[in-house]
């Protein structure tokens, strides 16, 4: 796609067909993932050959053993073999190896391969800078071109691909609707200046649009356009239409803040649902965000326990507590109760009834409930967005919820919308929020509108909860964030 | 996510936990889909709950028929009753309906329900832009918030659910990894004048950042950024350390033109794999979009026959001549000597060895093999991007493919990538491209390279050709294009 070279030549070349056709072959490539889990009796008897990198050389008087590792798997197979064989090889490289798949005599490993022969594919100078050995987290997003070849970010990015299927699996199996949600997107942000705007630069070789006056900006959409920063507003028209949807795509925040929570660029999974209430929304955020913990855990067993072994020690007896219990509901007016009336901790930030909580707040409440999830439900309407549903018995809440994870803070925050048309044009009036703007998202109120409502969970502090990463950077292949744009 | 008021105020109110708690009920809703699947002996005994969206009344002299769809099927429930019950309700509306389901006696449909009663959830008043009667794509397209509950749009979109996912089971079950390359991203389109550019408007109410020189401008990123034209440059780091995986997800272009082939967002799912070459790269392409159409096809029958009934009717012929027979595979040069030689069409655009193929040219191609797909091979090095692996017998020609299919033209783009360090490293330096920005993609090749390569399908050229669809703004659920970011 990139660097189209135009210039265009003249050549009639003699068509060679047959040599082309030679080309042909089928794939040849073997998973070593498929290999490992391979058992004794099924192991084949001719040669295998596996194609991969050398994670890991060690010497012995005679033979050498070498891992290589295609990235299937966490541990890489052992190859056993004259030390000759060897000798010209680096960390790195990338080799295809060929001999006969054994069962190991080692602990760690079911198969591994007795060496027939041994071809490098692409060497590896001595300057690479992955060496086997220790590195920091900050050294290797400095290379994140290489960083996915290590163990840690090879298990991070199966992880990864694993839950973004287990998300899928869990909502197809009820027959919810993937929805594509624009990320090009016309409603700007309430001014809290935290949206990216969209230019279009044209080609210094084309002429500007003839219908612009004098000082006018060129807007190739017509009007200004801005990278989504959530894709519920119109999630809520297909949940109108196919009843349950979802959405799975990057979503955007010019955060100026350089946190270990915060991206430019992140990832949200936004189910939206006709004809819930909050009792709803609450229990289906419960039972999906704990069916996916099961998935990826039963699926990912070896990745995650490494990272309960290197990364966070006490990783896998959370999550299981997790698993075990129900998960805390508080109301935000419980909630506040409990900060206020405590006396264990002085908070730097006191809060009171009708304030947003802060994370130090959030820390108390999931520490106090031994780190199970709490949800936080029925919030003051009035630091909530314009959307949400008022609160049938309290006018002064809104049908939501938040749930607090111990570390990350808010990983799910969901609400049930307002669905009555009178309510919602009223409260975009009383908010002074431009009309005009939202009167196709009001219209939806307007003919045949129903309950509905959802909840958005960000992929990557639900991926630093399952694997105990502590920066976010570090869970998301290529991180974009302020003063960062490599690649 | 978005209004939020941030005037906090103070409110201690009682806490109500026994009032709020009341309000946690079990989820209740029966998806339409489930029950119309039901057969005869598993109906239940007791009455049914359907919710949903009245597509269409029909009245008779006592009795009347509604149909009330809940957008999980194409065809609805018909549900019959006392005509005096329905007497309220309009087109439009949504309704919840009990009655007790019964094998139907009219042929289109195997279940109805015979109504005991019937509550309106939202009205729907006489102006609804969504008339049951003729309306055209480009009116629909105006109501883009209310054409997904039409049953062609319906259809589309749960066409285009379960093409999403036999895309990702296809991939999944041969062990590929899901990889979130970046949206924004640092590399310039070479000058074609097609990128999008990202600003960040800061919030008035911020101090500039204070390093910035008089004159100079602020990048968010510290660098210019743009949105991505396409994930595979990102994609092969992740073919170098994982071997098999692939993208899916928006990527840009700023299309001037204002056809019924391009949109400004769009998706592109994007294989990258280790350890192939030229005709692996080939045959797993076939074998992919053939897996897809098959899955799409077994799944989707009813809204497929839909549109071959009402948008295409030669669609599922059509279709299904491309699964039984094998693509057609010319090279480029092939394809150049039966253009030139042919004497049935006169062409606009005269082509000869060296330049790319218009619209006429693969059209004729298409249809000269019958509508079956053909894989044009082998391209010129000159008029192709400069990560193309040169191929080895002939050095004028790289090893790539592009997959016409009929009426769209190009469906599927891919090659086989310059894996040779020094060949990558000249190739930049040949077509003067900035070394620096590639300084990493170089280095792919510096340590553990491999061959690798893969493939690219934009996504809604191919739902496109999967319904018969004739402009691509209606087979996403939010159209972007110039002049054109409504929502």
């Amino acid at each position: 796609m990139l660097g189209i070279h135009l210039c265009k030549r003249f050549y009639k070349w003699p068509t060679k067909i047959n040599e082309i056709k030679k080309l042909y072959n089928p794939i040849s490539t073997v998973s070593l993932n498929q290999v490992l889990n391979t058992t004794s009796p099924n192991l084949p008897t001719e040669p295998t050959k596996i194609k991969g990198w050398i994670k890991n050389i060690r010497n012995q008087k005679n033979i050498s053993f070498i891992e290589v590792n295609d990235g299937s798997d966490l541990g890489g197979i052992q190859v056993v073999g004259n030390k000759d064989a060897f000798h010209q090889l680096k960390h790195g490289a990338c080799v295809e190896v060929e001999g006969s798949l054994v069962m190991s005599q080692g602990k760690t490993q079911q198969v591994e391969m007795q060496l027939q022969s041994v071809k490098q594919i692409g060497e590896c100078p001595e300057d690479y800078p992955l060496q086997p050995k220790y590195h920091t987290m900050e050294f290797l997003r400095e290379i994140a071109h290489f960083r996915s070849r290590s163990n840690t970010f090879g298990a991070m990015f199966r992880i990864r691909n694993q839950a973004s299927m287990s998300i899928h699996k869990y909502f197809q199996k009820s027959g919810f609707v993937w929805v594509h949600t624009p990320t090009i997107t016309a409603s700007d942000c309430e001014g809290g200046g935290e949206q990216f705007q969209i230019k279009h630069v044209p080609s210094p070789d084309l002429p500007p649009p003839s219908n612009l006056q004098a000082g006018q900006e060129h807007h190739f959409f017509g009007q200004p356009a801005y990278l989504t920063v959530s894709g519920q507003l119109e999630a809520e028209i297909y949940a109108l239409s196919h009843s349950r949807v979802y959405t799975f795509g990057p979503t955007f925040r010019a955060e100026r803040s350089n946190t270990t929570r915060h991206l430019a660029e992140f990832y949200m999974i936004e189910p939206e649902m006709a004809f819930i209430q909050q009792a709803d929304n609450v229990d289906i955020a419960e039972d999906f965000l704990k069916s996916i913990m099961r998935d990826v855990m039963e699926n990912c067993r070896e990745d995650l326990e490494f990272f309960d072994k290197k990364v966070d020690p006490q990783l896998l007896v959370r999550l299981n507590k997790a698993l075990d219990r129900p998960f805390v509901r508080l109301t935000y007016t419980e909630a506040l109760e409990i900060l206020t009336k405590q006396q264990e901790v002085v908070f730097e930030n006191p809060i009171k009834w009708g304030d947003d909580l802060q994370r130090e707040h959030e820390r108390f409440l999931t520490k106090k409930y031994d780190d199970v999830p709490v949800f936080v439900t029925l919030w003051p309407k009035s630091i909530k967005p314009f959307y949400m549903r008022e609160n049938q018995e309290n006018p002064l809440l809104v049908d939501n919820m938040d749930l607090l994870v111990p570390d990350i803070g808010e990983l799910i925050g969901g609400s049930i919308r307002e669905e009555r048309y009178p309510q919602l044009l009223n409260r975009i009036k009383e908010l002074k929020m431009d009309e005009e703007t939202y009167q196709w998202y009001i219209e939806l109120r307007k003919f045949g509108s129903a309950p509905h409502g959802g909840f958005g969970l960000g992929f990557e502090r639900f991926l630093q909860y399952l694997t105990g990463m502590k920066n976010i950077r570090d869970v998301i292949p290529i991180p974009r964030h302020q003063n960062y744009c490599k690649f």
